[in-house]
């Protein structure tokens, strides 16, 4: 007899879908199609020199060990350089407050399943990072979200939202993915005020927070966590896990990722991730640590900053330039993307259907609502694309936009 | 205010705990312990040659590539090779029948996600492998449970637990861990049968299936499934989700598995792979794939199981010569385990506290039953340890047993 799987899934798989921006990036490998689509790195900027001699050391001097199992909570050497770097911004962290992830996804993944409960309320952003709806309609998650403006998190309208009892708010405070926008500092100490007080716990994901184009550092919440809450010297215990990656500064392939959060809550963590994947590879872990230890990955860093910097600028340059009147965009200071609002009666899907035709694609923003609004927006990444193409493309969609944007809403509706 | 964690956790997080495995494999990191208690392939059968070449070529011919983020279902030529090695068997399987995991893990975890509600039933075998109820106990799994004997999976006594209505069964018919058994094929046919009738999937289990020292290769049930079903040639799409992995025939510092299933299944586990870590590691994919096709793997293997015979042999050896009587143990065809039952009355982790101040160490069996009994068994590796430490190991051992055994039953409890 046919096995009748579709009757077999279980509940939570009612609300797995395959994702937009994976189903897209099938449209980045065709040659000829200009991709603001997917958030990946250049291609350009990975350090292939350097991964080749740190995996000729790391084999030559550590084969065995690099090939074998290791423990769940990640290669020492590793998690205590993360310490190390961390460190850097006045908060004692130990080797004991980190786990190395795969990749920041399997971040998102673990706190889902350390934390949500079938129904459970989590408070995001309104947009959001699409990954972390994922992650988290996998636990049948319910979402309050909160909406953002040029500063960011809008905490003004926070309060509200922190008493309907979510089990914790995530939040991007750097460069946001979709919105591009930076959580003023005023923001910040707000957001970890309201938090404190409703004990709520805050899931910081800072992806992109070391690609600063202009303007000054601001402390993460992390940091202005511990100072809240005065821990003077004393390894972090607060109320703020923290999230970043190798995927923006190193390489995404080798997926790798970090979780910074109170002891109990990572030993809470590795036991997840035991039964999840036992742990990350031992190999790309050394193979990281080679590579970014000993102040190479400072100097790598600072040569991505200026290859994005120069995207971003010619991006901005070409959206002035061409997009037509009434579409509005965020002006990043730094990361990966930024954010187009077009008129309220577009739907961005639309556009992108007629996009695709002249060869340029993006992501309509509906994608990053947890609540489904949002058809009129779209995201734009400016790090995959080198400078004359991304003006060549924003051309190209401009051209798509004036069509939309001249025609009359009325009209949209046969 | 402090931030009350423990409160906050799912309530699946309550038969989350810390892998008695993972606790007991800080053990071996001690030098001078006989460690028989890890799951680890030997350090000296890794080949650490073929893997410096195989990055340098990989980096050289496709660095970009190999660091970029990539698709979830995997590396197409990856996912290729291990549907030609495969069809070796006698069934047609194509790459849309594959997905890459980040180890045989991460291939459990996702199919609890994808199929397992709170409270539903799983067929598994008595004992079953440690690593897959950590997984499903994540999803609040209930078990039903079929013993085991020597030719596996006691069939005679599996058609009552279909009739509880298990969402799925899970089994090791090959060098089964941890009991060392193999499935024989008369039982193997009988299970194809029932499961069919019964209408329940199958997860076969096979991360062993290469490595056999004696006796002729049996049908894995995912091929004789295929016959069963009379697909005539068509890609498979039968009742068996089949898993194996690299770990034990490459490297398990890679983390690479994958699995094999009907492609409806595939598409499902694709969906939930998205949201828990996007894609396995692009780069050791790609290196897997250089060090494994050309014929590599294949002669690398019949390298391997002459080094683990010469150590599985050096223990049956030392057992016969120096265990007490009224122990016996299996006597595994292949594979990396074998299993010791004690006299009834003993309990192995008593054993494991005497035996660690002797300086061996094994798994107490408990660990490895879904409905905790079990008490008096315990599992042996014997494919870390050279022959030499194996039977000074067993030899340790053995004078600690005598200790328990010789003691009279009533005497061990004051």
């Amino acid at each position: 007899m046919k096995t009748l799987w579709l009757d077999r899934y279980a509940q939570r798989t009612q609300r797995m879908q395959s994702s937009v921006v994976r189903e897209l990036l099938k449209l980045t490998e065709q040659p000829d199609v200009i991709s603001f689509a997917g958030g990946l790195p250049a291609p350009d900027v990975f350090p292939v020199k350097e991964f080749q001699e740190a995996c000729q050391r790391v084999l030559a001097e550590h084969g065995p060990q690099a090939l074998q199992y290791s423990t769940t909570e990640g290669y020492r050497p590793l998690r205590e350089m993360i310490a190390r770097h961390t460190a850097r911004y006045g908060i004692v962290v130990s080797a004991d407050n980190i786990l190395i992830t795969s990749g920041s996804q399997q971040a998102l993944d673990l706190i889902g399943k350390v934390f949500i409960n079938p129904g459970d309320r989590v408070l995001v952003e309104k947009p959001t990072y699409l990954g972390a709806l994922q992650a988290w309609n996998a636990y049948q998650t319910e979402y309050v979200t909160v909406p953002l403006d040029e500063e960011g998190l809008q905490t003004d309208k926070l309060e509200e939202a922190l008493r309907v009892g979510p089990k914790f708010l995530y939040v991007l405070p750097n460069f946001h993915n979709p919105a591009g926008v930076t959580l003023s500092l005023e923001r910040r100490k707000k957001l970890i005020e309201l938090a404190d007080h409703y004990g709520v716990p805050i899931i910081e994901d800072d992806p992109y927070g070391q690609l600063r184009y202009e303007g000054d550092h601001l402390p993460s919440l992390v940091v202005i966590d511990n100072e809240f809450q005065r821990h003077n010297g004393a390894p972090y215990s607060g109320n703020v896990i923290y999230l970043s990656t190798f995927s923006k500064t190193l390489a995404p392939g080798l997926r790798l990722g970090w979780i910074i959060a109170p002891v109990e809550v990572i030993k809470k963590l590795v036991q997840a991730k035991q039964g999840s994947d036992l742990h990350t590879s031992t190999f790309t872990q050394m193979v990281a640590y080679e590579v970014a230890h000993g102040g190479f990955l400072d100097r790598h860093v600072r040569f991505i900053r200026e290859v994005y910097r120069e995207r971003r600028d010619a991006m901005l340059k070409a959206l002035e330039r061409y997009f037509p009147e009434g579409v509005r965009w965020t002006h990043p200071q730094g990361g990966l993307f930024l954010w187009v609002i077009l008129p309220e009666h577009l739907d961005a899907s639309a556009v992108l259907k007629e996009a695709i035709k002249e060869k340029v694609a993006f992501v309509p923003g509906v994608a990053f609502y947890a609540d489904g609004s949002g058809q009129n927006t779209m995201r734009l990444n400016f790090s995959y694309m080198t400078p004359d193409k991304i003006e060549e493309g924003i051309r190209r969609l401009a051209r798509v936009l004036e069509r939309f944007v001249a025609r009359p809403a009325v009209a949209a509706t046969p």
